[in-house]
């Protein structure tokens, strides 16, 4: 299939290639000339545009860093919905609020152009392997022709329900995900300073009513879940920037339906606390710093 | 075994009955006369204080509501350390603070009796059922000579490390469970006014990393969990009053070594809020209720 | 002078009234015709566009619920940009983020109009007074050629540094505010709890270092200040739902420099959860609500 | 007057020294034989217990650290109520729960003592210069009776209640000056994130609705304040582990009677942050800290 992909970051780029390796004809786009070039050499078509790569685009992906970055790439004069031609998919697989993904859907509807949010789950491991997790919001027809094109770059293709509700399933999850990971520092941390063998208390909450992915797959005190980034010094996996920048979404979400959102508001200002504090980049586990020096 | 058990509430009564079951000799004491009357019934022997339950007692054990009320049956006069024969172990079952555990701990320990820590969760279902989960603190040696009496109780008999670990444990799972059922509330109550199916949700974050015992085995939002207190209006279960005690052991077991708790004490308020309207003696999920009408 | 008014809701219409009442011309601009009609009949001109509106004028004032508003009325076709004449100074007195205040004056100087943010405290009742603060972001040349203008609106008129700044001012103040407001709803709430006089509690807190304008001129325990909305039933005032607004301001302008905000985003989720129950509408001092039946 | 003073720390002793300099005759205890030798080159006598401090005594003071101090010292074998004489007023001046100071006027009363609770602001500086502000909890009687002895050590004697209204208006103004303060500490530093001057904006706030005695007497931010602590490197003044003591009291009495403390739980945990990090000597706005490099 001739497919369009705008946006060749650390997520973008490696799902771009899982396309290519599946066959497809791609033409990318990206700000940044070496990202292009990356692709091409693989076999991609580099354009000049977003609407240059929509030319003769059968489905087009977006994957940016943000609502605002959607927003321009779609609508530019050299944007898009320019250039996506009538009843092409358009595909952002983007982290945004759901507003903005429904907005986006609008615009698009207006010339006759189908639009599915899908963020994506399982950070640039899961790009490269081709394991990701899509959150789909879309029409049911809609999700029945874009699932192939996904099924390319991942693993699990969850139809969510109508456009913004894939975004709307990630940030729920990362929610109770970045509250629950400080939870879980927060007992550690406790845990240790009472004295208890720190993997017996893992033990003990991974097989109780604390059990929880951020404890028993991700933990984030040092040594107990070999593979986890704790036990790398908080190196790769899901950035703490990010998820700050998650949490800041589901606030935001909150505010916009008139829902609290307390554990979320102060998870949020503790990430924010240790991105301050520098450590931005580390693995968001490494939020146990702002409870022990780890 | 020749057994004393004081403490007969909606814990112990039933924790005492399957000793009884199990064939051990029970003398009993509670301040509530019907209390001992209904073991009395089933076999017990009444005592007529904490000190004349111990009489003869191959092993002491306690299950009480609170620290001070500890303190009061193991010193009183007619208390249990003034009744207990050298060298019997003393096993306190209630829910207190790590530091209590060990205070109490070194006071027996001045008249040769061997104490260990062993809290339990499990409710007063579990309780009844025989299967509940004791997390013990106590000497290897100690461990090892009560077991079999804990085995009458419960189904996973955990050695958590010296005396006070076994509270730590409990505190510390609690600590991760009060806030991740917070956030779990939080979210699917935030999903729900956004727009998604709450099935969907659910299922989503069941396999994704917002996983948790809070959402998949006990989730806060009707409907989801058809055997979760969700689904019943909220009656039975962990109640609201009782994790607002163990999140208060938790931030005063963090203050006490000078930790912060920053998670555990915003969930301690939320908690402490639904309490103050009324829900205190609801399920613990009901925290939902500050979040949406539920 | 000729001014252009733009938005007469609750605070604009008693402010573009001051400015007729002080001699200048205004023609003045709402979506609302209602609105028009009320000025037109006061003496104003009634104009079919921000853009009429600004025809002749020698200053324009927008006054106007959000950013977005105010994007739209700037660069809308028939939009301020569009109408006002060069060098002429516009001055928005809404209440945004600092950081769309300097967008804005970024847009106006692409075409030589001078721009101030000047957002004002004092309320509706300060705006039909003419005794409104107001809160300036502009060169000092700027701000000493609107000045005149503000003064017949306002009694204090402070510069508070370059564009921005005054938006700054005013977000970090009604920060100190919103949180401070809660904490004393908090205390004078426990100490009811505990059994103190009110009168004597706020009284020693009002000469004592917990002295705020949240506790001796507005406390939120009805009865203590007569004049306060916690003596007329939280009527009146200041709403929650703009306090609200404000929080969301403050921390939103935090997360965009990269600083915490404990305090105020605890407090924007208390607000938050006072709106949701109903009572955004009410004087933000209602807080009190969420700690006792007030 | 014949008085017994214990507890000669750095509040205790100058307070006993202002009593001397008033012409009375004191007799002291403290655990520590240098802070009674002080006193004793000063004219005190020391004694060996504080039932031996109480011989003869017309008035008995007490100035500890904590509840569990106070009670030790009350209930003692060789403690104040086994040498106060009958009707001789008992003045417990330390910082503890109202409810303990509720048990210890029980137990006083049941031998005839009349119990004032009468905590003490205005630092270590106060002490010293007899300036301390007397927040009392005693029968109108005993209030009239007991004036007289503290007018020696303090400017401001106020009648809060009756027993417990004392330290209930302690705390609750503390608990407004922990959330002011972190509040203040977080405007200012966004401000200065923003761009603001400081100084402008802390006129701004001073003058305005956020005015609170955090902002315009104790600026945590250096250099707005001369006088400051924060214009002296946070030295002096009330040290943060103080504050967090005086939080914990608040939390907890909120606790007991089961009040939430959204506010003042959030703020002990900042303050327990700060602690941690090893600035717990400092004076308690050294809480910007956690905002900025201060």
């Amino acid at each position: 299939m001739n497919i369009a992909f705008i946006g060749l970051g650390n997520m973008g780029a490696p799902m771009a290639m899982n396309l290519l390796k599946a066959g497809h004809a791609l033409k990318v786009f990206d700000l940044n000339p070496a990202a292009m070039q990356a692709l091409a050499e693989a076999g991609a078509q580099a354009a000049l545009s977003p609407r240059a790569a929509c030319d003769g685009a059968e489905c087009v992906l977006t994957m940016l860093p943000a609502a605002a970055h959607v927003h321009s790439v779609l609508t530019a004069d050299e944007g898009v919905l320019a250039g996506i031609a009538p009843d092409v998919p358009l595909i952002d697989s983007s982290t945004i609020d759901p507003a903005s993904a429904q907005r986006f859907a609008e615009l698009a509807a207006r010339q006759g152009t189908p639009f599915a949010d899908a963020p994506v789950s399982g950070g640039t491991g899961g790009a490269a392997a081709g394991t990701l997790t899509f959150m789909v919001g879309a029409s049911p027809a809609l999700f029945e022709r874009i699932q192939p094109v996904l099924t390319a770059m991942g693993k699990h293709i969850v139809h969510c329900g109508g456009v913004g509700m894939g975004q709307t399933a990630k940030i729920c999850n990362n929610l109770v995900l970045g509250v629950s990971m400080a939870a879980v520092a927060e007992a550690m941390s406790l845990g240790a300073a009472l004295g208890i063998d720190t993997k017996i208390l893992a033990d003990i909450i991974n097989t109780s009513s604390g059990r929880c992915w951020s404890s028993d797959t991700y933990n984030p005190y040092p040594g107990i879940v070999e593979t986890a980034p704790a036990s790398r010094g908080y190196s790769g996996g899901f950035g703490a920037d990010l998820m700050l920048k998650d949490l800041g979404l589901a606030t935001g979400a909150a505010k916009s339906v008139h829902q609290p959102a307390f554990m979320g508001a102060l998870a949020e200002q503790l990430y924010q606390a240790l991105s301050q504090r520098g450590d931005g980049r580390l693995d968001f586990s490494a939020i146990i710093k702002l409870y022990r020096d780890a």
